[in-house]
């Protein structure tokens, strides 16, 4: 199962995965998830959000109640194979130890794959549980745009999808008890194969557009220069400095430079910050002290600055009843918050949910190099079916 | 003429030109100028290395001791209409004038386009007039990619070229006496209509090489971190303070960020420094000490740094006697340095070669913004007509 899906998005030089929603990688791991749902007999589900629940339904039928497992199939540029894919895969493998072991399925088990989850195409993290709680405005979510401009309502309407009916669904979440999404850790925090989340720490997503004019790199004084460059280098030092006051982490990744020419002084820059922090405060207070200095670094060259804020989700602390429950399950386990962002985190806002960490030896993650162990990963299996058990079969 | 040109690869949004070597807008290009050459009877020489000359050659046949004047069709991304057109055009322009005054032709005059000037897609400026004049070897220009990863060669190829050909033209080098180009000026150092070039100031072009390590922007602590967008941020502003330092200009206009996720850690940056100045000296000094100063940068951070010459030109004194000439030519013209390369500079290697200038009003250049008076431009055009007409007339 795993095998199958490991070429699939793949760059031959670097090993990074590009599996973007709706992009030809991503819709072959669709098409990987709906032939492993068949091979199971169970019933996929599509709903309007480009979101698919594989079900499994007790005997009697029973639609009620579910237990949510699952995660993402979409990467970041230059991704690794674990984040997103492993927590779909163990799901499938926890559904097989389940029917092999013979365990009376009481509860329908759902196997969700949850659209765009890391905003890597339309800028906005998990996409597919945001519209489907309804965290976000459909219209805002239809306008989108992606790197080639490209809105998200195209991209919908050209899978198959009605763009006009994206957005809550009342039905669909009703039907949900529960989330239990497993995932591989993406820091060094957990030492043990399995670990369970406590919360997700606040992040969030702002765009720095710095406006100046585009000119000759070799006739153009520096006295007459306006570049925006040299401000958003000041911004990118800014950032670390803010994270270093303030106990956060500050990250810029992503860069566009207009014209992007060499023998050319830039005429704008967009950047984009990602801040993450144990509480609200300290991450609002990055973010400004950023933006501060980023002006402060622009007045002298004559460059606008213009700051808008593309996501933001405040602490996630997971159900405490539930978390203590899946700890039960699971004989004691390690409990540790993470600064990453996960459907799980949006899914808690309108249903109990929880999530299982599979351990990260390297800490690294959103890049070829990260891995977790074979042993680990089935560790997680195990878990993972233990959880469901519990919650689908007792 | 103008106006046919004026709409070939122009951005609709932003008014910028994208006319890279051999892309379709550059052939609409050339495919304009051999059309304005077969409306005025002149015959077309394509060299072995995508330079073409429009030549009209005296009653007796004469080939040698050719006046060569032109420019070149190509754009940086988003350069502006005059930059380089404007003295092909004005070539043309000039020609007709010569015809319409009946004055009696005793040299050839040749109306060059050479290809690849601004190095926007091979990285190497004035690419075409450094295989004529051997400035450039062969076999380095055949491995040259564009930003797709093509080769210079592949592209000659499918252009129609020989790549093998490619290389120092003795034959075509001894037939021309001297080269005179015309060009917009690009800064705001020109108070009249048109002046002459005494010299072009050294300037070159560094690639820097900045090695991290890609992980989640979320889960990796300060600490854990190889951002190499740091220390590129401290290269940055380093480059304006060598400038300032040394009296020299330096430009970072164009970075690529790998990844280049929101939510990623880069794993690496490349980043090109444009650096010029009155003395090579000072040119030299000004790179040396933003390498030092991105080293330095970077080594708390674990990032490496790699630094490479993509190209490098010395300073370039314009034919003295010539220059003479082509000011008496104009009955005493401003004469000023530029800080931009131009073919007059390679050629200049090999034989005598001038320059004019038509005043640019508000300096700027290699931007949409780029603007020369009408009444400048036929200042301009009067300028060329009488200093063809003194060195191939007289």
């Amino acid at each position: 199962m795993w095998a199958e899906l490991l070429p699939v998005g793949r760059d031959a030089a670097t090993g990074g995965y590009h599996r973007f929603a709706w992009t030809p990688p991503e819709l072959a791991c669709r098409a990987w998830f709906l032939d492993e749902a068949r091979r199971r007999g169970l019933e996929v589900e599509h709903d309007a959000n480009g979101n698919m629940i594989a079900w499994w339904l007790p005997r009697d039928g029973t639609r009620d109640g579910a237990v949510l497992t699952g995660s993402h199939l979409d990467s970041v540029p230059g991704g690794g194979a674990f984040d997103g894919p492993l927590g779909v895969v163990s799901a499938f493998a926890a559904v097989d130890l389940l029917r092999e072991r013979g365990i009376p399925l009481r509860r329908p088990i759902g196997i969700g794959a949850f659209a765009e989850e890391e905003g890597a195409r339309f800028g906005v993290a998990c996409l597919g549980s945001r519209l489907l709680t309804g965290a976000i405005d459909p219209a805002r979510a239809r306008a989108l745009t992606d790197g080639d401009g490209r809105t998200f309502a195209g991209v919908l309407h050209a899978a198959g999808l009605d763009p006009e009916a994206i957005g809550p669904d009342e039905d669909l979440l009703g039907r949900i008890g529960c989330y239990v999404e497993l995932h591989v850790e993406q820091g060094r925090a957990l030492q043990k194969p399995v670990g369970i989340a406590s919360a997700i720490v606040p992040h969030g997503r702002w765009r720095f557009d710095f406006g100046g004019e585009g000119n000759h790199a070799g006739t153009t004084g520096l006295a007459d220069r306006r570049d925006p460059m040299l401000p958003f280098a000041g911004m990118v030092l800014a950032a670390r400095d803010a994270a270093e006051r303030n106990g956060t982490v500050a990250t810029v990744g992503k860069v566009r430079v207009v014209p992007g020419g060499v023998n050319a002084i830039a005429s704008s820059v967009t950047a984009w910050l990602d801040a993450r922090g144990p509480a609200d405060e300290a991450v609002r207070r990055t973010v400004a002290e950023v933006d501060e200095a980023a002006r402060l670094a622009a007045r002298p060259h004559r460059v606008s600055v213009d700051l808008a804020e593309e996501s933001y989700t405040e602490i996630v602390d997971f159900n405490l009843a539930l978390r203590d429950r899946v700890g039960k399950a699971l004989g004691g386990v390690p409990v540790l918050p993470t600064g990453a962002g996960h459907d799980a985190g949006v899914l808690s806002s309108r249903l109990p949910a929880a999530m299982l960490f599979v351990r990260n030896p390297t800490g690294i993650s959103h890049a070829p190099a990260e891995y977790a162990e074979p042993a680990d990963c089935l560790a997680g299996v195990e878990a993972l079916t233990a959880v469901l058990a519990d919650l689908a079969c007792g």
